[in-house]
Formats: structure tokens, C-alpha cells, sequence
């Protein structure tokens, strides 16, 4: 039988779509997305920031199709083919996209190896800590206050050191760079927390909100945003606010694993 | 008070003390590293292949040293010191050394942007499978069966996926390049599950003990190996052992969460 999630809305709506339907052509590189996922976002936005052309294509990664196995063994989105190559993780993608577009600007990474590598340990924090604590928030239920708070706390506080290191507008200024990319999934989705879970912005520190408000509403994002249209991610939301969650990651946070 | 690993052995022995010893001169790098850290190890392999010049500093990561706090918040080794910026995470530091050091041969990611995400994958899978899945079998007490055997199994499905993909002496071919230096510090340390977990390499499957007896005499891995004097070493397994161990690392793996 399949999954629950198997069966919930096949494709992206409002400008998602926009941007679904211009994509559609055959290209060196096919993007196999989930319209719901953060991870796949992650990537989606780097292709439309540097004009990158690739092929949109949908996968319900709760079916575990076997076409899309032979792309990602893992059978999580997103991933990509590229001329015959099957590539993916949200995180090597990024650097992928750098590294076989060197032509398609902006660049989202600096040159200088140190700057590079003072972005890459703010990705790791976002890997490690932001994204967990924050599914483990959604996860915990309104009667277990004590673990309710500890994990808004842990939030807070992974939050809190990521904006100790903004410089601008953005992460590292006033340029869009790969951080921003890799975090701002989770800012467009934090109203579910919010809504659920007690957590606020204006919580988080001085300057938080400003930086949330300035990358959510950045163009390449809205252009890649469905859950906008919050109805339909709304069954998603429910089952982590449920603790019924079926994703790989929703297992892993459940069973005190990495996500896969 | 001092955490107990405060006081265990303080410095490199063996053939590693030797290679320290000629790494006592102020260069651009400074290294910080724990002798016996599986995870500074891997950066030293990749500063010995290379042949980077380097100062060598011992830290002891569980005294956290309010200087070694300024180099690396999280008071974890490795962290490099590099004209006076401050660069932490060892997978962090391995691409940084590859960035800053082109010159430096061998080089040890492909330059084919394909072949690089194909590296970064399966260091993801290490950092995310094998990893944390070997920690948990040692830290998984004799008495508890069932955990025991899952956490093995788990460890050779593991260490069987990477296997899979290895397409010479070495991961990538005859080349040593950063898949090798990423797992190799947990190929030299399997003797401890191997006598005290049952943990056997041929039982991960065909080639894998080739495989391992390859990387693991390979002379900068041994150059940067202080743990061959295993009774220096012992005091540290014996915590992981013994279920008690007080790195951030099995902490992190006894509370279910990422290993910082």
C-alpha cells in the first residue's frame, strides 16, 4: 500500500507553476523536484538566481518510483541528471551548480578560500543544527510543555548564532549567497511554528526578522515558493504537527538519527 | 572541575610524534589538532599528501581552552588557524585546504564538476551513515543484544553502499583523493568493535578488507597515526566502551541528535 503522502496534491500552484511551466523543455540538466520539499527549494532557487536552464520535473518522493530510484538510490528530492550523470543531497548540488556553471552569475560562493569556507561552516550550522531543532519543534506535541520549550529554546539559540553573523541585508552583505539559499526555505516556512508552536521572529534577536523579511521576499524565491498557496501544504504540516510524520527526515528526527 | 578526559595522555606518539616534531615552526597554517581525533586525523592526511607547510598545536578539546574558544566556538578539533582567520569542521577544512593550497599536488578532488558531486555524496554518506553508526556500535553495551546486532548491521549496510562504488586500490581509482581521507581514521580505529563488538571486515563484503589494508598503510595516514601505541588509546575507547564517553560526539550520538 502506498504511504498516506502519496496521494497528496500532485503539483506546484500560484507562481511556482509559472515557473513549472516555463521549464518544461529538455535540457542538459533535469531537476527532479518536490513542490513542498525545503531541500528541493534550496536548489530550485540557485537555478532561477543564476538563470542556470534546466528541465522541471515533479517526483512524489513518498512513491519511491523506480525511475526515480535509479536517479537517487536515497529516493529522496531533489536530485539531478546531467548529461546522463544522476547527482544529489540539497548541499552537493549547490556546490555542483557552482562548479559546472562558472559562467552563470552571480556567483553565490566568494573566491577567497577562507570566505568560502567561513560560508560553508554557516551551511554546516544550518544542517546541523538550525533545520533539526526546528522539525523536532514542529514534531513535539502541545502537551509535552517541558520538551515544547527546550526545543523553541534550541531554536532560538541556533538562530541566534547565525545572526551574530550577518553582515547586511543578507548573510554575507548585501549579496544573495549560497547561506541565504540554504536557510531561507525554513524562514518561509516558520509560520507554522508560529502559528503552532509559540515561536516568534521578533524572539530570535535584534535584526532576525529584518533579515527573514529581506530574503523571503527575494525574487528567485517567490519565483520557487507553492506553500504560499497554504492550503495545500497544509496536509503536509499536519502530519509533523501530528507526530505522524512518514518523510525519511521526519523518521530520523522521530528515531534521534541524522537526516538522511 | 576538569571533565575526566582532561587528563588522558597529552601529546602524539609514535610515528605521529615524529611528524609533529617537524612541524614546530610558525608557518601561514596553523593547525590545531587532538592526537587522538579521528576527525582532526583526516585533515592531517590531507595536510601530509599535499605537502602544506604547518605548524602542528596539540588542543585537548574536552579542557576547552579560552584560547582554543576563540579559534573554534564549538571547542571542537580540528580547527586551522590560516592568516589569522579562524576555519573549523574537518569536512569544511579539507575543501578549504583544496581552495587555497591549488598548487599543492596531488590534488584530491576530480576537477570534472560531476565527479566532484560524486566525491561530496559519498563523504555525505560517511559523515551521515557510517559515522555516526560506528560510534553508536561502541557505545552500545554488550548486554543489550538486539541494539548490538541492528547497530552492526547497520554499520556493514553502510560501509557496503560505499563498497559498492569503489573502483580501484583506492575509492576513485589508484588515486588517493578526500573519500579516502575521509574514512580512513574509522577504518583504522575498527580494531576496537573488531574486539570488543564483533565487528569483522570481511563480513562487510568482498574487497573491503583490501580496501581497508590499503588506505590504512598508506604513509601519510600512517605518519599522522598516534593510536598504533593503543595503550595511550585505550583510556579513550574504554569510555566509548563503557557507555560513558564525554566528547561532543557521543554525547550527541547518546542524546539522538547530529554529531556537532
Amino acid at each position: 500500500m502506498a504511504p498516506p503522502d502519496a496521494n497528496l496534491h500532485p503539483v506546484a500552484t500560484g507562481r511556482a507553476a509559472e515557473t513549472v511551466s516555463q521549464h518544461q523543455n529538455p535540457q542538459d540538466l533535469t531537476f527532479y523536484s518536490a513542490w513542498f520539499c525545503p531541500f528541493s527549494q534550496r536548489v530550485w532557487i540557485v537555478l532561477e538566481e543564476k538563470g542556470i536552464p534546466y528541465q522541471y520535473k515533479e517526483v512524489n518522493p513518498y512513491k519511491k518510483e523506480e525511475h526515480f530510484l535509479q536517479i537517487n538510490p536515497r529516493g529522496l528530492a531533489p536530485a539531478v541528471e546531467y548529461r546522463g550523470k544522476a547527482i544529489y543531497e540539497s548541499l552537493v548540488l549547490l556546490e555542483f551548480l557552482e562548479d559546472a556553471y562558472p559562467s552563470y552569475k552571480p556567483n553565490l560562493l566568494p573566491s577567497d578560500p577562507s570566505d568560502r569556507a567561513h560560508q560553508r561552516i554557516w551551511i554546516d550550522h544550518i544542517a546541523k543544527a538550525v533545520v533539526p531543532v526546528s522539525m523536532r519543534l514542529t514534531m513535539t506535541q502541545p502537551n509535552e510543555q517541558e520538551k515544547l520549550e527546550t526545543a523553541r529554546n534550541e531554536l532560538y539559540e541556533a538562530l541566534r548564532k547565525l545572526q551574530n553573523e550577518i553582515k547586511g541585508t543578507c548573510f554575507a552583505g548585501e549579496r544573495f549567497t549560497l547561506v541565504d539559499a540554504v536557510i531561507v526555505p525554513w524562514v518561509l516556512r516558520d509560520y507554522v511554528s508560529a502559528e503552532h508552536r509559540a515561536f516568534k521572529r521578533e524572539d530570535v534577536g535584534d535584526g532576525w526578522a529584518e533579515y527573514a523579511k529581506a530574503i523571503e521576499t527575494r525574487d528567485s524565491v517567490c519565483r520557487t515558493m507553492s506553500v504560499s498557496e497554504r492550503d495545500k501544504a497544509k496536509v503536509i504540516y499536519n502530519r509533523y504537527l501530528g507526530g505522524d510524520a512518514q518523510s525519511e527526515a521526519a523518521k530520523a528526527i522521530k528515531a534521534g538519527r541524522p537526516i538522511p
